[in-house]
């Protein structure tokens, strides 16, 4: 079947609905350089103003995945369900999930990205440990899935070659915003691994990508509409990034946080939401019973399996284990900061996005894919929404590195925080669920 | 002044306001191919969503024009008066136009296009003319401006690059269907014909490009200004285009029909159209007194003023005069096909779109750029809208060369005509004027 590419624009910007055929021949023919650029980027712009349908989405997101490398894990007997995050600040969830999931059962061959902007990445955490390595050959891959359940890497170049070609061009063009083009370029990269099932973290607020819930639940409908249609079971939970999660924000630092939670001692919210996820990844491998699956989870903690697990991952993938078991030893900072509340008063906001900011300033994250991550540098956050404060006391220690950075940070650091004379409640943390 | 494409897109995508100095710099670096085909592309394509303010319009318009070659025609002491159209079909109205216009003291540097698609393009009607050449070196230019007050050629390569490059970009991307690049596509190269004013023929209905009187609104308020922002004065008229003007459709048979106005024989819609035009380019030049200048294009004709001015354009453009002295020399075909009407009625109408399909299947037109035109084939309409016909009467006389082309001509022509028990009053030939 041919098409015509200039046809196929005119149809997508006149609002017409495209049929599967000719969605598949757009992305085969563009990532075999037969469309040039300017016409697929013209018609993304319109795909920005009209959109796809779930009947378009599914074989434009089949025709992505099918561009390159497909995972076949068929040869792991127990069920394969990965996690991912739209992104947020100190979110540093899947570090501890991945092995409480993978000591409950479950297969978690996880690929991540790096942090961009204000948001951090998995590997650049997992990358502060001294000596772990992202990338893993394929029959070293397979095998660390098969003895502990857990893999944690980057996407390797063959995986969806469309959607980094894609990717690049959007980035290029002003056609990153659209719910139908992120949501086939997460899911097509996801389901590339061969999955069982998957659980979307889909976060709202400041320090996310959608800030408003209404955008947050397109965003989740749609990509639990292409797991649908790919006979996937898709769990996406939107949850709050108003305010960072957990009090570390950095690299090493989240990595000893999320260290904490597998030893049982971490902050409340990143224990709550490590274990509803674990919880939710169970049910979609078809545990039912939700008290059962809890149970499951906690005692994957409690026991100190989860620990092991991620003992061995970090042992299998070149890290430094020693790191882990004692982490003063994990990259630190020569010098520290403490910021204070400016008046007595209740916590009413700490504002993701601008710690998150505040935190690439700091030397935490990339303002650019060519800037270099200092994995020392950190915030570690004492106070959260709703919390009462006296004039002086400390809200952050800042690890930092270079004078001229740290004012930078402080720049936005201060304006992250609110107090005010009203108590305002704490914030809630899961905000929806969509299977 | 710098900008960064990728913000200028977004801006746009989002319906911001652009500055003039950005709109400048995008047409100067795309010239300069200093932005890539892909961002332009994606820029046009949220375009055709969001449009162009005035304010946009007006320095993106100056920057086309200024992106090559602009006439300098100070050199001519009398007002420089174009007249452009939108496109229709047996639209010959610039042919009598023009020396009727420079036989009452305007000077008509015009340059016009080729026809593509459905509509008739004014330089294919000329070449009919045995030896006609529409290229015309500088210096013959000036010196024919001077001396006849007429040239008629095409634009030339050097003329506002930067249209010719957006065009085909458009071209290939979907994005030619939008107001403020159509205008700012016909101003910029009409603006650089370094005019003292401008009537623009806007033509609405089945055989022109827009369709919709409100649309066609919005096309020539849009032009008029761009005009008013460059200090010359524009006038369009709209005009009606629901079916085809006068009775002839082709090349060689429009140069006839053309020739028969300059010697006052005319059908009456073309004779009452190039009236109107020519009056509104005398009162575009100063001549306040519409009666003054319906009595100079009078004359203008009467007098055979205006026919000598088209004898010396064809002869100092290299055409043979004596084919327009005896018509009967300009190209003709071998064979003539008669439609006749199917039954007794009134002519309800004769629809302009299917004319031209018909014409271009006849092979007097191109469905792509690279097809040859036959300068001979074409329609003699013998009816109009309102008509009273009997059955078996004529209704179009056919001279064609190929009989399949004759076929496929038929097939579409035949739907053309639609004649009915109602009397159908005959059609307005002018639909409004906006200066």
């Amino acid at each position: 079947m041919s098409y015509s590419m200039v046809e196929l624009i005119t149809a997508k910007r006149d609002g017409e609905e495209l049929e599967p055929d000719a969605l598949r021949w757009i992305i085969a023919e563009y990532t075999a350089d037969r469309i040039p650029d300017y016409q697929l980027s013209a018609f993304l712009m319109a795909t920005i103003f009209r959109g796809m349908t779930q009947a378009e989405l599914a074989p434009w997101t089949e025709a992505m995945l099918g561009s390159g490398d497909v995972l076949d894990l068929s040869y792991i007997s127990k069920p394969k369900v990965d996690k991912h995050s739209t992104g947020g600040v100190g979110d540093k969830i899947s570090i501890p999930l991945a092995p409480i999931a993978a000591s409950c059962g479950l297969a978690v061959p996880m690929m991540s990205g790096r942090g961009l902007g204000h948001t951090g990445g998995t590997l650049d955490k997992l990358e502060a440990i001294p000596g772990f390595s992202s990338h893993v050959e394929p029959a070293a891959f397979a095998s660390q899935l098969q003895d502990i359940g857990v893999v944690m890497i980057g996407a390797t170049e063959r995986l969806v070659p469309a959607d980094q070609r894609i990717y690049a061009l959007r980035d290029a063009t002003g056609t990153v915003p659209s719910v139908p083009l992120i949501s086939s370029s997460i899911m097509s990269k996801k389901l590339a691994e061969d999955l069982d099932g998957l659980l979307l973290d889909v976060k709202v607020g400041s320090g996310a990508f959608h800030r408003s819930y209404a955008e947050a639940v397109e965003l989740a409908s749609t990509m639990v509409g292409i797991g649908s249609a790919h006979n996937t079971p898709v769990t996406a939970i939107l949850t709050n990034m108003e305010q960072p999660l957990g009090n570390a924000v950095g690299n090493a630092n989240e990595i000893a946080e999320s260290v904490l939670v597998l030893r049982g001692e971490g902050p409340p919210d990143v224990v709550a939401l490590t274990r509803a996820f674990a919880i939710e990844m169970l049910r979609i491998a078809g545990e039912t019973d939700a008290s059962v699956a809890a149970s499951r989870v906690d005692r994957a903690i409690d026991s100190g399996a989860a620990y092991d697990v991620f003992l061995k991952l970090v042992e299998r993938q070149g890290g430094d284990v020693a790191a882990i078991e004692d982490l003063s030893r994990l990259p630190s900072s020569r010098q520290t900061h403490v910021m204070t509340a400016s008046r007595d008063g209740f916590v009413a906001r700490c504002d993701a996005y601008r710690v998150g900011v505040a935190a690439v300033r700091l030397g935490a994250g990339r303002a650019t894919k060519a800037d270099i991550i200092d994995p020392g540098v950190g915030f570690n956050i004492l106070v959260t929404v709703g919390d009462e404060v006296v004039e002086g006391q400390p809200l952050v220690e800042i690890a930092f590195e270079s004078e001229s950075r740290l004012r930078r940070c402080l720049e936005i650091l201060d304006n992250a925080f609110e107090i005010s004379d009203d108590f305002v409640g704490p914030l809630d943390l899961i905000l929806g669920e969509i299977r």
